[in-house]
């Protein structure tokens, strides 16, 4: 535990101090723009997305320096998406981990541009990454397919067609493999190509990161009922004042925990073949137990 | 002329074929926001900028087929410009190009999406064209830096910022240099990219690209005063009206066309030292010199 502790700190300072040089803009007549991208990038959450880049890199035997731009890029894609999410014709939400969203301190047109100036900038990021042309274009390749509209925006849509209406089981499941699954998959999927893993590592560290992404969902849901405001940092509840289908509503808090658990249980088991697993195996077993 | 107006007529018909073969997509869940893409792409204007790539490429010595998608790319990101740019919290246009602009049509929320999903289809389309790696990387980091927050976006937020406000002749290139110009001189770029070009080619087409932007800027300009507003597809006088700096604000009708005018010459004078520069001698004059 305390190793992964360690691990996953040295991940995430990794990921920041770059986040940080890359959206270090001298100043300019457009400079409210980059304001608005490092605010918001800065305003990180967990950053599951990039430490899983870096230690699927890692645990496929690649170097973690050659990933962290690759993953600095799939957080810019996370967090635009955030951004977009958060505007008034979409989700309209007024906070974003506790501070004001983007568009509530910038404004709604400097919000909207903050977040196509991210979705572009993720890929000039990877265009220079320290990786070789080869695996650049596979990485391009496999974020934009993933980001797009048949990966997280096809997602997106799905969600907005489904608003306080009742969904089948099938609908939630599409609807988490994409809006959230997507870029989670992709996040290892990328740390297979640094690494130039092979078949089979990219196809069991696929699996793993799309059960994680369905059980991370489902203890959202779960949280956003027993969950604790203050530990959280946003108000509970919000899912069944918007008449969303959740784990929680098609199955009740206790079955949706078991599901939760089943889930975990399978990202762990897809890892089974890799020495030196134990991150990935906590990984999965803390996000499942989290509080917030 | 002759001549020009068949060349225009290939490469318009090949660019819309292969846009049509891109975008066509197999029915899905999430298939309005895949429709929404395609009703703004295929609602285009001019097609210059896959044009001028094409031409680039040409004139460089390409081959033109291995430039088709990269133009196809570039055309997306200007697509997903103009459907961001026409949303309520920006320009709130209804209209564009005579017909009902994308959020109009599908509604905000799908308008933004669509948006983002082009622009990360560009990015897509790009990472799978019939290139090398080494071309598609160099493409993929041209396009993404023109677009950015120090290309595109850039100017738009100049644009933002100056709305209602009289700006100086320098802060008005700027933002002509920004808003506009960036894509057209990737443009440029991009068929220098797809040729294997020399650096002195690519510079030359580069300063034809932006004195062309610079020149077509200037007859948009001049159009929107005594343009007329059947052949124009929209209303003229909307500058004025929404008090917007522009060259005729600051120079008159008379001193602007003279400008287009000098604009023009210094775009073809760029481009002397290449043999058969016919066709692009032929399109800066007939962009300003046109009605529409």
């Amino acid at each position: 535990m305390n190793d992964y502790k360690q691990t996953l700190n040295s991940y995430f300072e990794k990921v920041n101090s770059r986040l940080d040089e890359l959206l270090k803009f001298s100043p300019s007549e457009f400079g409210v723009v980059c304001e608005a991208m490092r605010y918001s990038v800065e305003n990180g959450g967990k950053r599951i997305r990039p430490v899983l880049v870096l230690e699927s890199c890692r645990i496929c035997g690649g170097d973690i320096e050659s990933a962290v731009d690759v993953a600095c890029a799939l957080e810019m894609i996370h967090t635009y998406s955030l951004i977009h999410d958060d505007l008034p014709c979409m989700d309209n939400d007024d906070l974003r981990r506790g501070k004001p969203s983007c568009h509530v301190k910038f404004g709604e047109e400097y919000a909207l541009l903050a977040g196509d100036a991210l979705l572009t900038y993720a890929f000039e990021t990877l265009s220079k990454a320290n990786i070789s042309d080869d695996k650049k274009v596979r990485a391009i390749a496999c974020l934009s397919s993933n980001a797009g509209f048949g990966g997280m925006v096809g997602g997106q849509v799905i969600d907005l067609k489904s608003e306080g209406k009742e969904i089948s089981y099938d609908t939630l499941r599409l609807m988490h493999s994409l809006k959230t699954g997507a870029l989670i998959r992709c996040a290892a999927q990328l740390g297979c190509i640094c690494a130039g893993a092979s078949d089979e590592q990219t196809k069991a560290l696929t699996e793993y990161a799309n059960y994680l992404g369905y059980a991370f969902q489902a203890v959202d849901d779960i949280l956003d009922v027993v969950g604790n405001q203050d530990i959280l940092g946003k108000p509970i509840g919000s899912d069944a004042e918007s008449g969303k289908t959740t784990y929680v509503t098609l199955f009740g808090v206790e079955k949706a925990k078991q599901i939760a658990k089943e889930l975990t249980d399978k990202a762990v088991g897809s890892i089974s073949s890799f020495e030196n697993n134990r991150f990935l195996v906590t990984l999965a077993n803390e996000l499942t137990t989290r509080k917030y």
